[in-house]
């Protein structure tokens, strides 16, 4: 008898991921029905993403597991009709992406490799745009060190910068210093001169980065962003920007996105927008995920990449 | 009896490198008599940069060695005059300062973010902006693949490039596939996405890249070259722009610098120029090398980085 496995995902993705899900549950042994529109009572697992227009779970009486197919679940965690057990995505493809994007918006603040991109001009500008500071004198704050934290963190280690991890819970990285909880947050930011955000997005870390967080960091430190808009009090932020507090800062995500057209941040000289790409799911390697986690919930196993619901992520 | 050391690598260095280098020479606990001018006659040892007035080594009858503080020596290795030993300087912070160049400007092109750099118009460019490869499916090779390149291969490496490193001498490096030789020249450069410049300047050397070897790359290949302008043919790598074959250039170094206004590198819109500033020797860690090099001219034991005259590096 075939496993049910609704795709709640969004027509967008379903050709892709119809593909990359039948190779992962053949190469898993599965024997899956994988479909678009089921019966609710009939649903065994239901893979999901925040595209979908699947609102209300309580008619999925039988469904074991939701599995979200991105990383971040702010916007599932709270729907009460969630009742069943919902695993969120820890995609290697995405670890991946993540760890490049962070490690070349580091190099590229730290080197200051904008002059050049923007300055082809033909003057020879040797002195002042000669990099000042070698990775080891530059000391790094990641907030937010799981899985992709550290990943990033093991990277910019491996370059030489002083890498300090923050996050709720207790974590432990070879080479970096590694603090948790609310009473060590104002230690992890002081004299930072980069700071990157990979916080989930829950009640505790909304604007986390604030007017006093961002007096702590080393002055003209660097901003990254690649974790979720809401952690930054973005008046904050451009008070902070324009104050030298905060010489640059690179955001990938926002409060609303795709950000507005006159929001401040697109013509701010010193803020650099990008549009939500720093890491992206991708099908083949998210679809292993998926078939392991059906897997375990056939077994009896317990389920990868758990959302503890009390804490949010 | 003090050891006379002449510093002839021009006056604008030598207020940062007479601090440093004393710091160097008592840590080392050598006793030395560091000078602008002295008696040739007289002279122990020369510390050299390609920015010196001086050119006829004859009169140093008794000079040990001639302490070069660049990585390069192409300017002075074909000077007759110069019958002492010869080493170049391995600087640990300036082969810092080039892995931290390299990856930056790797990961640049990687990712394309020059398209967010240069695009902070309001217009939210998901789609076409994401990046399509993660690093691992991206091969990089670097010519050149001593100290700097290994450097450079291991960092990028660790990023989950695909590394090739190819170089005059055999070498070994884990994890990369290292060529050695003329002969495999073409299966180094075959399929590449990223080329890397960093071999030492040698008549074997100039215009390595050209016509030919440019055609061998994966089309649209991106290249970047921190090592020597020469080792470019500059026509061929403009029809290669213009063909598409090279994707974008990245270029440091030219065959006459500063690089002048009117040169077609800087108004091609898929070149980006900097202005020789990839790394640059510290004086700080430049000069325990300078004094551990004196320590052993002292004591008789080999010098570190003493150039080969015969294969000119």
């Amino acid at each position: 008898m075939p496993i049910t496995v609704l795709f709640a995902a969004g027509d967008a993705l379903w050709a892709d991921y119809n593909a990359a899900l039948g190779t992962a549950f053949s190469e898993a042994e599965l024997n899956i029905n994988l479909v678009q529109q089921a019966d609710p009572g009939a649903v065994d697992y239901i893979i999901y993403s925040p595209g979908s227009t699947l609102t209300d779970f309580t008619p999925f009486t039988r469904c074991k597991a939701v599995l979200n197919l991105w990383a971040g679940v702010e916007r599932i965690t709270g729907n009460p009709t969630l009742t069943q057990p919902l695993c969120r995505m820890v995609d290697p493809a995405m670890t991946e992406s993540m760890v490049e994007w962070v490690v070349a918006h580091t190099l590229r603040l730290h080197l200051g490799t904008d002059t050049h991109v923007l300055g082809q001009d033909g003057v020879w500008r040797q002195d002042p745009t000669r990099p000042t500071k070698i990775a080891r004198e530059r000391p790094v704050t990641i907030l937010g060190f799981g899985e992709l934290g550290q990943a990033c963190g093991r990277a910019l280690m491996a370059l030489g910068f002083p890498v300090t991890g923050w996050s709720r819970r207790p974590t432990a990285l070879t080479g970096a210093r590694c603090l948790a909880g609310a009473d060590s947050l104002d230690t992890a930011l002081s004299g930072a001169e980069v700071l990157v955000l990979l916080l989930p997005l829950t009640p505790e870390t909304e604007n986390v980065v604030n007017e006093r967080t961002l007096s702590l960091l080393a002055p003209g430190a660097f901003l990254i962003n690649p974790g979720r808009g809401p952690l930054i009090d973005d008046a904050a932020l451009l008070a902070a920007l324009d104050a030298g507090q905060v010489a640059q800062a690179t955001l990938d995500v926002f409060r609303e996105e795709p950000l507005p057209a006159d929001h401040p941040y697109w013509a701010h000289p010193r803020v650099t927008v990008t549009p939500h790409i720093a890491a992206t799911t991708r099908p083949v390697t998210a679809a292993r995920v998926v078939a392991e986690n059906i897997r375990r919930g056939e077994t009896g196993e317990p389920f990868l990449h758990l959302v503890d619901r009390q804490r949010g992520y």
